[in-house]
C-alpha cells in the first residue's frame, strides 16, 4: 500500500460492529503515532486509551455533548490531551500555537497507524469535556484536546473524499 | 513498507544536496495531503509550493531569521497557510483553535508522502515571516503557519529516534 492509499483508506467512521481493540494493539496504535515530531522535540502530548468499562463511561461522556452518538457502538477510545510544551528560548511562543499544531501531527498519525492495521477512526472535537476528565482523572491544568474513537467498521468500502478545488488550496510560487 | 516503518523514516533533515523536487513531484505531495481530515470539513489550508528562484529566495527569508542557516542547500519549499475555517454553528470555537490542529494533520501528512517517495523534509517554525510574505505575495489577513523543506538528503541513513518514557506519553483507563 502506498502512502496515498493509506490516505485514502483513512477516513472518518461512524458505524462500528461494536468489538473492542485488543489491548496491545491500542499500544502498538499509540507508540507508533509517538513518532510523530513536534517543535523542539517537546512531545507536549499524552495519550490515554479507554477500554472496557472505562471506554463504555468515556461513550456516554461523548455522547453527553448532545452529538456524536454513534459512540453508542464504539469499543475503544484514545484521548488526546495537551502537556506544558518546553520550547527553546528563541523560538517565537507569541505568533504560534505549536502545541496545538503538534496534536493534530500525532493526531493524523494515530489514525493512518489504525488504517493500516484495518482499523476504523474518528476524530471527534465535541464531547462532554467535565465528565472526560472526570472519567479518566485527568487534572484540570491539562487540556482535553481531541477523543479518537478506535473500532472496526460496520460497512465495508471506503467513500470518495469530498476536498476543495485544488485551485483554492495549492498554488505555485505565490499565493 | 509498514506505516511504523514509515514513521521511523520521516525525520528532521538538515543536510541536502541541493537538487530540487520536480514540479509534478511537488504537486502529488501536495494533492495527497490535502486528503487529510479537518474539523467539519473546513480544509482551512493553502499549500504553495516553491521553485527555482523563488525558492532561493525563500530560503533567503527563512535564513533571515537567523535560524535554519541549512536552507542554503534546499531547493524546494512548500509554505503552509491558513486559511478562514468555515465551521457547523454547534462546534464550540472558544474551547480550540481547531485549525492549528488541522494544520498540523496535513504536515504530518506531507512529510510521510515525502518520506514514502525517499524525499527529506523538515518542518520550520522558524523564518522572517513578513519577507516569506513578500515573496510570495500571501495576504495580510493570511497567517503563514509552516514552511517545510523538501529535497535530497546528502547523507544515507536514518537516525535513531529521541522520545519520551512511554511512561510519561501513553496510559490507560486514567491520566
Amino acid at each position: 500500500m502506498t502512502f496515498k492509499e493509506l490516505m485514502l483508506k483513512r477516513e472518518s467512521c461512524r458505524k462500528y460492529d461494536g468489538r473492542p481493540v485488543p489491548h496491545d494493539v491500542l499500544l502498538e496504535l499509540m507508540e507508533t503515532a509517538c513518532l510523530s515530531p513536534s517543535a523542539c522535540n517537546s512531545q507536549p502530548w499524552k495519550l490515554i486509551a479507554a477500554e472496557g468499562e472505562v471506554a463504555k463511561q468515556i461513550s456516554q461522556d461523548i455522547q453527553k455533548s448532545g452529538r456524536n452518538q454513534f459512540c453508542e457502538n464504539v469499543g475503544s477510545f484514545i484521548v488526546l490531551c495537551e502537556t506544558p510544551a518546553t520550547l527553546r528560548a528563541f523560538v517565537n511562543k507569541e505568533s504560534q500555537y505549536y502545541a496545538q499544531m503538534d496534536l493534530g501531527m500525532i493526531t493524523m498519525a494515530l489514525t493512518l497507524a489504525a488504517a493500516d492495521k484495518g482499523l476504523s477512526t474518528c476524530i471527534l472535537g465535541l464531547f462532554d469535556e467535565p465528565s472526560v476528565r472526570k472519567t479518566l482523572s485527568i487534572p484540570d491544568e491539562i487540556p482535553i484536546r481531541l477523543i479518537i474513537s478506535v473500532g472496526y467498521a460496520a460497512e465495508d468500502g471506503v467513500r470518495d473524499k469530498v476536498r476543495k478545488d485544488e485551485s483554492e488550496t495549492i498554488s505555485f510560487d505565490r499565493f
